[in-house]
């Protein structure tokens, strides 16, 4: 599987802007329509052409729900290319893979860099492994792009996962926005899913939005923290802890042990200040040690009785619903917000009016109908 | 001046929506494109037209900035109107009026209902009338054009404001959506700050996103509170907490002093979890009692302390600018939004296709192509 996530297979589209389509640019503008376009790389063929013989849809399907890994890294690769034929493609591979994905449990998993993301989720994988699970590991790293490095890059911390079968390891994919990586990451899941991994881990860095729109395809969403108390809690993003279904203090280990106590007790206080991520679920705070494996088990049952709680309240389901349209309405939402950014006339005329706006020459609302008339003609 | 709050006057568009343009249309839409065209009210006649003589623009920004109430008043019903031609005559007045504004602290005001933001508001506005300032009061209140019923509606706990020359307090516009009433508000803050008002208060009750838009138009935000810990505290909505510059426990008097200040202390304690609200501000606790006044004029302390060190830093200009930006962005989005919500080409299928990725028979990337060919077309 090592060749399924070699960057030449995993990430050809990071210089395939050339390729991408209108209904795609949208999709890719993200919070910003304008980023997308200013990419200055060569337009490169997509890597895929050229490997092996051209897979038909139904044959990447067949392939993936046989689990076989080879063209489920092939599968991945064309979810994840933004060149035009292979996003209709991977639309008509994902059409056939739909009615056997979803059977599934979707973990996101944050926390600052040096909180031991990799570790733990090699602590944990391996306890999902032995209780007869066949796990999937995915990234969303809007970093990756611009530093080309990745989560997950590193696979020496993840030695026995990425080397055991039952486990599938997908670093982050290449993308010029969030919007874009994450969408791929979705699909990719949705592969994951039909492939039959039925625990899906979603790593992410705490990189802009990236917890929110991780948060927005899981249905758990776990926050790694250290031990510290005080200041070292400031560095909490704004609204994560707000997110998170469980706030698990990693490295309880030695003299660790003590302080990571103290931060759980700690940090419950703090979670009984803030509204409940998920409806009918109180989060709670826990602490383990990825090194010793003490309290990984315990995370899974919480994480078990999350879904049996859910599933029984019919959350788990509507949360899905839910999400999926949500994601709908953003994409199509990041579509019109790149139609009009680049819109000539907007264009044109943008940048002069937002000086006027900021100085305080021009009324907001003015504004925005010359920019709407501007674009509507 | 009670004549400019009575009801005909200062709300007439709630009726208006015959008149509305497209792109107020769009500016009204909020995040629900299409409510606003739910309405089935009879598209009655703005109140201003069939009032006194029609004022010219320079006539309103005379008026206005000689601080003659009535015009103030009348600048006001006419930048809240959704008729065509008021938005027209609103712009033109504001164009004018540009030039005299920004010279205020902008203070939000959000706690929920039974805080005493009503006699807060009326003991803190005093408060400033003493110190000499001229304080204006408006509010945001959503629910208003729903209720029917307005925050602010209820003088009578703010009779020693409502009665004063150096106050202006003016109900919440009426509006379909949270955009449509913050734009009202927005522009209505400017009117009063060329009328010379240099303090504006905005109140606004915790209703959907109000608190986050209100915060998105005023330099400091203030977050009233109740003495009460432990569960009572669930009820602050998610981030709340860390929108706020100045946290203020009401109602600290008499045997209520005590718990207010265990209540501040626990809430001091929680904000140390947050991220500071401002660059360069560290929010803190306070106490105060609308009832005796004490601690009132620390606030204000607070405030103006805050005022000297964001000028200092440049964060205080800078983040009117982004706010300005960021509005004309945010209603340009809600403009396209509502231009899509609108389209028959999406009208026609959009429901089908939320169904069909509901119910995973749809991939959403592909929902997503669907329904933007469908508004291209």
């Amino acid at each position: 599987m090592a060749s399924d996530t070699k960057k030449p297979e995993w990430a050809p589209e990071g210089n395939c802007e050339g390729f991408a389509c209108r209904v795609m640019d949208g999709v890719e503008a993200g919070h910003d329509g304008i980023s997308t376009y200013k990419s200055t790389k060569p337009a490169a063929k997509p890597a895929v052409r050229h490997k092996r013989a051209q897979l038909t849809p139904e044959e990447f399907a067949q392939g993936v729900l046989r689990g076989e890994r080879a063209v489920l890294g092939r599968a991945i690769t064309l979810v994840e290319s933004n060149a035009v034929k292979h996003i209709e493609q991977a639309q008509e591979v994902l059409k056939l893979l739909l009615p056997h994905t979803g059977n599934s449990i979707r973990i996101g998993i944050t926390g600052v860099p040096g909180v031991g993301k990799s570790t733990f989720i090699e602590s944990f994988g391996c306890h999902l492994i032995e209780q007869g699970h066949k796990v999937a590991v995915l990234a969303v790293d809007p970093s990756s792009s611009i530093s080309g490095g990745s989560i997950l890059g590193d696979k020496t911390r993840m030695e026995r996962l990425s080397r055991d079968e039952r486990c599938f390891i997908r670093p982050s994919p290449a993308g010029i926005t969030l919007g874009g990586v994450a969408r791929k990451t979705r699909e990719t899941m949705l592969v994951c899913e039909a492939a039959g991994f039925d625990v899906i881990l979603i790593e992410t860095v705490g990189v802009g939005q990236s917890e929110t729109t991780v948060r927005s395809m899981v249905d758990f969403f776990l926050l790694l923290m250290l031990a510290g108390a005080g200041d070292e809690l400031q560095g909490i993003k704004k609204g994560i802890m707000e997110l998170a279904d469980a706030l698990v203090i990693n490295k309880a280990d030695g003299k660790n042990k003590l302080f990571a106590e103290t931060a759980r007790s700690e940090y419950e206080r703090a979670m009984h200040y803030l509204q409940p991520s998920t409806e009918g679920w109180t989060s709670h705070a826990y602490t383990c040690s990825a090194l010793t494996n003490e309290g990984i088990d315990n995370i899974w049952k919480v994480i078990t009785k999350y879904r049996e709680i859910t599933e029984e309240s019919g959350v788990f389901t509507r949360h899905r619903k839910e999400q999926n349209i949500k994601w709908v309405h953003e994409m199509v939402d990041d579509h019109l917000r790149s139609l009009f950014a680049r819109h000539p006339g907007v264009n044109a005329i943008v940048g002069d009016i937002e000086h006027q706006v900021a100085s305080g020459q021009l009324p907001a609302v003015a504004a925005v109908q010359k920019l709407i008339s501007a674009f509507e003609n």
